[in-house]
Formats: structure tokens, sequence, C-alpha cells
């Protein structure tokens, strides 16, 4: 292979490698991943978006018709995923910077999580119906250092599993420490990201989240999403048929609902570079 | 200002974004430097490496004759710095993959640390010309979470200062916590990049640092020849006359000797990408 082109970008600091790849010809490894991402040795990103057309792959073959472009969403790691809500948007930038949306602003996606509806809005925002959210019974407890005693956190799926903690207030979020997974008391079968949150405004929260696997971040789709949700259903605001602001450590997005109880995740995403790799680079990572 | 290109290269896992800027017409502003280092929202690095032409900038014009081409070298926070042996290496490569250097295979690259002698040899190493050591009488007392009790180093300029522990073994290495810095009693004036190193041949060392204000690193250039000087120096192995190999965790470099007591460092460097900044992206950068 000589050299191969992608693109970084981003959304709300959750950062992606893109992979142009319409036709479906790269054969992308897990070592070619993990090279990509590496952030000394590499691209440097949380993980890898590869754009096909859905035609070209055997996983969105049957939905083409409808849902034109499949993403191929990789971990870091190089393990594969089914769906990220921060993802999908800075995926659909690339479609419309690319000119492959042409004139369109909405857009179904596929993905390994079923097709997502993503459409492009002219205040720059991004939005992306992530399904309907499954509440659970459990309040599991929830200890964490920079707060004192175990709370009842509220619990939810969309899809993956979510528990959601508020606190008092910013200074007690921005005390926690989260460089250590908080403990959750009985936690959920398969695990679970934890969210901190505390409202700031009658439609607005800030959160702070741990990802389970992988450690406090930036951002998480999914669960400014659960937190939504949560703040929603325990009182006060905006409730389930407004919408609410979400403050995360990389930036803001908005989640609202639709009229058959699905979360729309709206949010920005940048583009921030086309990048070539070197050709005696790629030789040594494996591409 | 459209796009802007850069590439981006590393040495020993020590990364940097190169901006190409022969005839000095860029403004690289303390924004624009951190806005490229940020690892999520940029292209991610530790710090720029801006290539000038001497004769076009005040800096390095008076040594414009021998030495051509300015290292114009800033950390990620947008602060100014003198001289990065990893760095230069990364400079030394532009300069051969990009033409500049013709069919030479050494040259001399201005640096606000003086111009410093670097030669590209055909076992893919760099070698770089890093200074005369300076020896310190001091012989402080380091403490650090891992190694029982504190430890006498050996302390030296070269010319930032460094404090090199030797320890028992390489499983004592590997179980140093250097999440916080060492404590140093007495601290050098300035403060001081901390080595740690264990002896895993007559000729090889292994080695971790933690570099002042910034953590444990990767690698460090003058941390690496602060080790070969100390082994070196307290006894055994190859001595001042022959060479040193340092594995750190980034990559393995070697240092060598000159006639007149200097040290030279010898390592990779790696161009990883040519990458051309968006537009819009430059714009928020301030770019």
């Amino acid at each position: 292979m000589s050299g191969l082109r992608v693109l970084k970008g981003h959304g709300t600091e959750n950062d992606f490698v893109l992979i142009p790849d319409l036709d479906g010809g790269l054969e992308l490894t897990d070592d070619l991943v993990r090279a990509l991402c590496d952030r000394h040795t590499g691209v440097g990103a949380d993980g890898v978006l590869r754009v096909v057309r859905s035609e070209q792959t055997a996983e969105a073959r049957h939905c083409a018709a409808t849902a034109p472009y499949f993403m191929d969403y990789r971990n870091a790691d190089g393990s594969i995923a089914e769906m990220c809500g921060n993802g999908v948007r800075v995926f659909a930038r690339y479609l419309q910077w690319s000119g492959l949306l042409g004139e369109a602003t909405a857009v179904l996606i596929a993905t390994r999580g079923g097709p997502r509806q993503v459409e492009l809005t002219p205040d720059g925002l991004i939005t992306v119906e992530m399904g309907v959210p499954r509440l659970l019974d459990q309040r599991p407890l929830v200890t964490v250092p920079g707060l004192s005693g175990a709370v009842a956190g509220f619990a939810l799926e969309i899809p993956n599993p979510h528990v959601v903690v508020e606190v008092a207030d910013r200074s007690t979020l921005d005390g926690l420490r989260l460089d250590s997974p908080p403990v959750v008391e009985p936690a959920l079968p398969t695990g679970q990201n934890v969210e901190f949150i505390t409202r700031i405004a009658p439609d607005r929260l800030a959160m702070r989240v741990h990802e389970r696997g992988v450690g406090e971040t930036r951002s998480c789709g999914t669960g400014i999403c659960a937190a939504a949700v949560s703040a929603a259903m325990t009182g006060g605001g905006s409730g389930a048929g407004g919408q609410w602001w979400v403050d995360v450590p990389g930036g803001t997005c908005r989640v609202s609902w639709t009229a058959d109880g699905g979360v729309l995740l709206s949010g920005p995403a940048v583009l921030v570079a086309e990048i070539e790799l070197e050709p005696g680079w790629l030789v040594a990572a494996g591409g």
C-alpha cells in the first residue's frame, strides 16, 4: 500500500480517525486501528470510523436502499463497537463535507446497532436518533471519593447500561475523583457507565462521566442521554416533553424526545484535518 | 488563512507537529501551538517544531552561513524552549524527507540553544551533538514510592538539571510509581528531571524518567544522556570512552562521547503523516 488518506474529527472532544473506504477495499486490521489511534506514534484518537457504502459490505447490504453508508466503528483497542453517539455526528459531518450528501440535510446511517436517522441543522448541530431508553428498577448505591456516603443512582439502558447519580451542586461535581471506577452496589450485570450530574438551570445539567473499561472521558453520547432521561424522570425541569442541555467537559449537547419516547442527541461535530499517512509508517503499522 | 500544511513525527514516542515555514511568514501564536498540540481537538503532540530558513529569522540570521535551518521549538503549552534532543532528530528527518538536505547526511541545525551538529547514518539512526555535561558535586537523596528508603542520586546539567538514581534491577524499576514527582532533598536550585536506571548489560541501561513540570514521559533526550553519563561515572560498563544503549518506554537510544567530552545522542525519528488543517478549524484556533 502507498499512503493512506484519512481525516481527523471530534464531537465534544471525543475524537476519531475517519477512513473513507467507499468501495470497502481496505482490510482494517486490529493492528492498524491500534496504530492509527496511538496518540504518540500514530494519528491519535478514541476510535476509528470507516466510511463504506452499505452495498459494499455484508454487514449493511440488507439496508443499503434506505441507509446508503455504513459506519464501521472500532474502539482504539481494535475491538468492534455497535454505535457511538458522538462518532455518528462526525461521520455525518464527513458525508456533508465530502459532498456525498449533496443538498440533503438528513440521512439514515447504517450502524451495527441498526440504522440511525441523522439530521444536520443550520445551527451547526447534528441530531441523532439514539433509540428508546429502557428504565431499570434498580437503584444501586454509588460511592465515589469526593461524595460523602453512598448515593442511590438511577439505572437505565440506551442500550448500553448506565447509572446516573445526582449531586448537590457544581462544586461537588467538580470535586469528585473519577480516576478509578465508582463503586456501584449492586453493579448491573454487564457493568455500567456512571454519570454524575447536577442541575444548573431548569433545562440544563452539568455532567461528568466514568465509562466502563475506559475511565473518565470528556464526553459520552449515550451517557448524556441517560443524564437527561434521569433528570426528567426524577423531578423538575423540562421533563420528557421538552429538552435538556447537558454540559460535559468536552462541550455541550442537547437532548430531546420523539413522540414515541425515543431520545434525540444533538451536538457539534468538527473536522480537524485531512491526513495522509506516510508509506513507511503504514508498512511498520501492518497497514 | 486557508488550510495549513504540517506533518506529524516522533522520536522514541516524543511527538511533534512539524510546520514547514521556510520563509518565516507564519505568525505562530501560543494559541495556535496549544490548539495544534491538543490531543482531542487538534493534531496532538508534545510540542511544535517550526522549520524556517535561518536567514529568515532574527533568532538565527547570525549563523545562517553554517546552519541553514532554524528549529523554532515550542512546548505544547505554547512556551518557548531552547532545544529538544528527540525533536531535533525529527527536525533532521524532515529536512532529509523534504529534499532540503539534498545528498548531505550531516547538517548543522540552528536552535535557541546554539547550533547543533546532526548526522543521519545508514542504520536509520540520527545522531545529535548534545554538548558537554557539567557534573555537580551534589548527591541529593531521592525518595519515590516503590523504592525502600532514600537513595543518593547523581546530579548533572546538560544543560538542564538532572538527578540520576540507580536501582537494583528491572522489576524494581518497573515497580516505581512516578505519577507524582519524586522527592529530591536537597532539590537543585531550578528543579530537576529525575532518571531512574538499572544496568541490564555491560553497555545497556533501562530507564524511566520524571520530567519537571510534566510528569513521567516515554522518553527524554537529555535524560537519556544524563543516565549514560551517570552510569559511566559510577562504575563499570563501557565507560566514558565507549557507548551505552538506553531503553526507555518509547524506544531505544544510544549515547556516545566525542573526543572533547561532549555527548552524542543517537536514536530513531519517524515521520507519521502529512496533515492539512481544515480552514474552519484554523479560524476557530486563531490561526
